[in-house]
């Protein structure tokens, strides 16, 4: 039996989320499908985790074990060949057989594009939560966030009904800012604007990286700082509401479209 | 009648181009039926120019004049609300009774991207030709298309069958660089990467500025500077296809989906 690290690349508006269903398409069961045509074998994936209806991922890690001939290199090639267009497998390297997409991952990066304008980007429309009720105030939601970095109980931005073991978990980096903010003058502009067709001023990103995530945590935490961003709610309230333990508290999920897994880092990475 | 001038943007994968056919799906369809859905006047519109099958556009010029009441704001709020999730009007500005956004045109600009890497990219597969036949040479890419910049016949990039009075148009502005390329170190790298499930070293920029292009002109040019980037012509071919004036001794044309109409420019701006 070879045991293979693959990383993921999906769109996922078409899918409900990663894992597999009876009836209904998912990214999990397009790889085991792609997997099974190229080496006659029907096997089960694991992944770091799961990512809900609309999300999509840059850098999933999927753990492979399979009895074959192929090298890393030829199942790259193979499994992109026979996969949908929107799932790719970017990377293929040998892995240990204990290796454990799940416990062995140290950290998750996620991210999150909200475009903040009147008018939607036809290019990026499933890419991004197209927020036009008004300006949101990048900077405050900046501040708040802030408070949600270190080690807590994040019981508050968990949805109920996939409850984990313990919802302590520990934010290592987390922040917000416009497009165009904190750049180098005139550097940079146009790479970022290269696929926009809308004003780069417009989009507001968000990123998180922790040693795990809850049940629609991400989702959770950008829809509350949304509130402070249109200012219904002061910048001290996202504390207020991290500190209650308290699901009900919180802002509402934001959509799933704007949710991207960037990466998962592992030991010796 | 009042007369304005729209600037649109659209994802050009579900159209058979811009111009108006009888039982496709164009842009120029969708736009009308929007107008006639808010003014109840069923008017032609008059654009910049076509765009054909597959090919995007982030800011093409439309000549609405219509009988209507509702003012430039009015007017995008109210056409963005009816139209297609791929066509989005930008910006909307009250324009002389005599604007003719073909006539009074000065420059037009396009872009071109080239994904050269082994791995599709998932998100961005339909904003890009992905040339996966190995490494092309960006660099002497851009030095073969130096010699298009000026005034010259372009007859060897015009696709027959739709010919123009004159086949001489100016160059004022073309390159062709990896996204990387010429940035300062570290920044503006995080803004170019965030929509990409690619390597940023993976992507090739073409862009193009003229007082006008003849059909198929941007697809000619970078289907035969292909040839010159994998090696299999000299950089100095570009200029002997060019003084040939002949279609046929140039290269293919690249496909429509890499292709970007990215703004037309007019007197005063």
């Amino acid at each position: 039996m070879n045991t293979f690290r693959l990383t993921v690349a999906y769109d996922g508006t078409n899918y409900f989320g990663w894992q597999a269903q009876t009836k209904r398409p998912t990214v999990q069961a397009a790889l085991e499908d792609a997997v099974e045509q190229v080496t006659g074998q029907k096997i089960r994936l694991l992944s770091s985790g799961r990512t809900d209806a609309g999300v999509h991922a840059l850098g999933q890690v999927v753990r492979l074990r399979v009895e074959t001939r192929l090298g890393p290199e030829e199942l790259l090639g193979a499994l992109n060949a026979v996969l949908p267009p929107d799932v790719a497998v970017r990377d293929v390297r040998a892995a240990d057989e204990a290796f454990h997409p799940i416990r062995h991952a140290l950290r998750k990066r996620y991210r999150y594009l909200i475009l903040n304008g009147p008018v939607r980007d036809v290019l990026l429309r499933h890419y991004c939560w197209h927020y036009n009720k008004g300006l949101l105030d990048a900077e405050a939601m900046h501040r708040a966030a802030q408070s949600l970095r270190g080690k807590h109980d994040f019981s508050s931005f968990e949805t109920a009904g996939a409850p984990r073991k313990s919802s302590v978990r520990t934010i290592s980096d987390i922040f917000v800012r416009r497009m165009n903010e904190g750049r180098a003058g005139g550097q940079g502009g146009m790479f970022g604007e290269l696929f926009l067709a809308s004003s780069p001023d417009d989009w507001i990103i968000f990123e998180v990286e922790a040693d795990g995530f809850l049940y629609n945590m991400v989702r959770a935490i950008v829809g509350t700082l949304v509130e402070v961003g249109r200012g219904a709610r002061p910048e001290g309230w996202i504390a207020e509401v991290l500190d209650s333990q308290n699901r009900r508290n919180a802002g509402p999920n934001a959509p799933p479209q704007g949710l991207f897994l960037v990466r998962v880092e592992y030991p010796g990475e």
